[in-house]
């Protein structure tokens, strides 16, 4: 038996940041397309749009900077305020997957044990 | 801003076990009644037995004994496996909010800064 989590940020009650959102800016860090970024996360360039504008509207950032055309089209960067927040991000949920697993292993003993023979009793 | 999570137990890779069916069982103890606790969650008996039987094979536990009918009809009641997980579930889940909550202090700096003036840029 394993534990397995989902975090995300909120500002007063509304959800401001999490998996989904850190997937299609690090996407656009990636490719250097809102685009590319989008077709990679499977949601539409619009949605992407309005995932970014809402994001920037509740975290009050500038997160993403996009370039008018030219011959291959428009390209868009993060700022550096979008590159140090999913950089701490990033740090929030790795610390935390150790520890969930040490919580778990606390509260309900050997995980190994649960692992190797499935359940069997949680003395 | 605040983190929030969510947590539940997978068993190869199969969930098995989350605030869904927690909620279920808690009910389940306090009413003595499935129909009871699953009306309280809004999901039909019949998905509440299904779960309830999901549970079983998968953590390999009896978790609840039904009565047949009579008068005031059957009721069902949890066993003391059942109470053993669910104390051990809580337990998990209690000890979480706090560990995130400073884990995100860590990570993000000062948490109650945020909090009052909403995001204003995390150095």
């Amino acid at each position: 038996m394993e534990i397995r989590s989902k975090i995300w940020l909120e500002i007063n009650g509304e959800p401001v940041f999490g998996s989904g959102r850190d997937a299609l800016l690090q996407g656009i860090d990636k490719y250097g397309s809102i685009n590319k970024a989008a077709k990679v996360i499977n949601i539409s360039y619009r949605k992407a749009l309005s995932y970014i504008q809402i994001m920037e509207k509740r975290l009050r950032i500038k997160l993403v900077e996009r370039k008018a055309g030219g011959k291959h089209g428009g390209g868009a960067k993060l700022t550096k305020k979008a590159k140090e927040f999913l950089k701490k991000y990033e740090a929030l949920e790795e610390g935390i997957n150790e520890i969930l697993d040490k919580r778990f292993s606390e509260v309900f003993g050997n995980k190994k044990g649960f692992k190797g023979q499935r359940v069997q009793g949680f003395k």
